[in-house]
């Protein structure tokens, strides 16, 4: 049998731990595995390598499951709502190379390829499998208990708050850090932060969510009551937090909106324009800090059950394919809290392409600005392992496609 | 004997095994040793602890070597050249408190505190002992082959560097990442971006650091060139970077520039402006990652070396004082690269009180935008393995004073 798997979308820390998945279950299963280079983009220019030739070693499969980003490269290409001429490309190039089954990795945009693929392959009568891997940071994914490369991002942020915190109770002078995390309309990678907390950590003092719109007068007013009992506060912020009339608050500030090919906006500075106006209102020292693409990206400090179940959905994936199924999804069902366990089942891909699942309101308290115990609950299972590095010169080491 | 013990200046991740090493030898001398909270600015308002009675475990001393920040609080207070009743006050109580010897771990500005309380001490006939012990993450220090703080900073910053390497190539478009590193005069810390390349690294692309004058024309004209073999580049940029005539690039943009006490301009904005520039110049897209206070205060991927050593800086200070030394600072000799073998001295603190050192010039390429491997020579040993944290609960451990 002949399979290709592509990834899609903003790169995670986990996202080649899925690429192993899919490419071991299949391989076990004699089939030659073909990548495809940047997605559906690369496909479309037969931009295709042989897997079989690359992942020689057991060695070349733990260092893939440690390295981040996409190893086949990824893209942001939506496919029309009405098949044209690129379903009829990518169908004639699929079926050129004998193709039996199809694997995206990807977010809500990439399983939406994957709904319209097998819903285009069943109307031509073709016998392709589609089959979607789900992954992203955001961790707004529906159905799945959690998103596969939500688990290592929330690890790395809550890990560089604690530190963090520390950092800003150096001096003893009345300051605020502001650290601004990813999310664009869903706030579970800055709910993250919460984690933080604990015997050794104060933990960040106020926490603000997109799913709340923000409120400068209670903020300013939650900075000065808080600074009377602790001078250095740490905020954490979602970049994609608004104002109650819907602007983002960065637009409060000088940075410019871009806009991508899905339609999303481009965000920067909520961090920065929410650290000015303490800082002006105040008259306190103000920093912010931004976790940038390290969120996604770093990898010397995985979470254990993200590089597993990422893993497993992508073997999951290929089991349902051969199995004879498309357009569908691998999830993620939460078995038991504790001890944590975990196993998988498949979806329609429609149940997850194109919808976003917020946090829940109750898992965040009445005045919007810390979270509850309910996400810690739902979280800490997820982070509480970690899958060492293997580190070679000094620093974790990671597979290259040469 | 009483002794008391302070930490100045920024943050480092290994500031705190300094002060374990302070606190376990004067201990084991049968000392009582206490702390002064904030600095000399603590010491003036008589915010003293006693040691003796936080650190009661060798676990407690596990921790507080993983702990990254200065446990007892840090100011940037500078004393006057001449002195003044600040002198006499802090002699005041030193006596009133029986202290025998005085520890002071800090950069340059805190080695100028130890000179001249020292040569005050001397002057009145006070028989206190005045011993420093050095950390700079900007390991800009004189007289010491490298600076404690600067190994577990660069172990960081280059792990970072693989990861946003690995997260730029992701995509099949001209991109540049540019990621601004701290340094305000010298560039040893963006210099230490250059330790990610290898046989699983590209590594950055192109290097900047403070002593070698920018030249944005030759910067755009080495992007161009290189973006015809490689879509996507990563460069490193010290914060502290300025044109031929002087000014901070920064200076080109809109951040506005603070002054601390010291004098120091409060920098941001050289790897904002590079990626506006570039995009602007060259039409592609780019991103700017500012490693932040991260880089100083992340403990989660430790250098073994520099714990270590900041451990034996602390060590050195207490035996050289206890000997009748005064006026001097712990420093680190080279012994061997290989394998790396690091001993302590002793040298007087004028020798490093306000003196800056440069990275060689023979260090950086002739076009000064690549580091050498004289560099690497040197900097490869200090961050080739690591401590690992104690994780409990999903994150590394802290000692938090309570």
């Amino acid at each position: 049998m002949n399979v290709i798997v592509g990834q899609s979308g903003g790169p995670t820390a986990a996202i080649n731990a899925s690429l192993a998945g899919v490419y071991e279950t299949a391989a076990n299963n004699n089939c030659c595995v073909y990548g495809m280079r940047y997605g559906i983009s690369g496909l479309l220019k037969e931009d295709i390598i042989c897997l079989n030739d690359i992942l020689n070693t057991k060695m070349d499969i733990e260092l893939l499951r440690r390295t981040p980003s996409s190893m086949l490269g990824s893209c942001r290409h939506k496919l029309t709502a009405t098949p044209d001429e690129e379903y009829e490309r990518i169908f004639c190039i699929l079926h050129k190379r004998n193709i039996d089954c199809f694997f995206y990795i990807g977010g809500n945009d990439s399983m939406d390829t994957i709904q319209k693929l097998a819903k285009y392959g069943r109307e031509i009568g073709s016998s392709i499998k589609f089959v979607g891997v789900p992954k992203t940071i955001d961790n707004d994914l529906a159905v799945t208990d959690h998103s596969p490369g939500y688990a290592s991002a929330a690890k790395y942020i809550a890990t560089s708050i604690k530190e963090l915190v520390r950092d800003s109770l150096v001096y003893d002078t009345k300051s605020v850090t502001v650290v601004e995390i990813m999310g664009r309309n869903t706030g579970w990678l800055t709910a993250a932060a919460s984690l933080a907390k604990g015997a050794d950590c104060e933990g960040a003092d106020l926490i603000y969510l997109p799913e709340i719109p923000f409120d400068i007068d209670a903020c300013v007013e939650d900075v000065r009551r808080l600074q009377t009992s602790k001078k250095s506060l740490v905020i954490a912020i979602s970049e994609g937090v608004r104002f109650a009339d819907g602007r983002y608050i960065c637009e409060g500030s000088d940075s410019p909106l871009a806009t991508d090919v899905f339609g999303h906006k481009a965000l920067a500075g909520a961090g920065r324009f929410l650290a000015g106006m303490l800082s002006e209102k105040l008259g306190i020292k103000s920093r912010a800090v931004e976790l940038s693409t390290l969120q996604r990206c770093s990898s010397h400090i995985l979470s254990l059950a993200d590089i597993t179940e990422s893993y497993l959905v992508g073997k999951t994936a290929v089991e349902a394919a051969i199995s004879g199924k498309s357009g569908v999804i691998a999830v993620l069902n939460r078995v038991s809290d504790n001890p944590y366990l975990c196993d998988t089942s498949l979806c329609m891909a429609e149940e997850i392409a194109n919808v976003e699942k917020l946090v829940p309101r109750n898992w965040i308290n009445e005045s919007g600005n810390s979270i509850c115990d309910e996400f810690i609950k739902y979280a800490r299972p997820l982070i509480e392992h970690e899958l060492p590095p293997i580190m070679v010169n000094g620093f974790p080491a990671h597979f290259l496609l040469k």
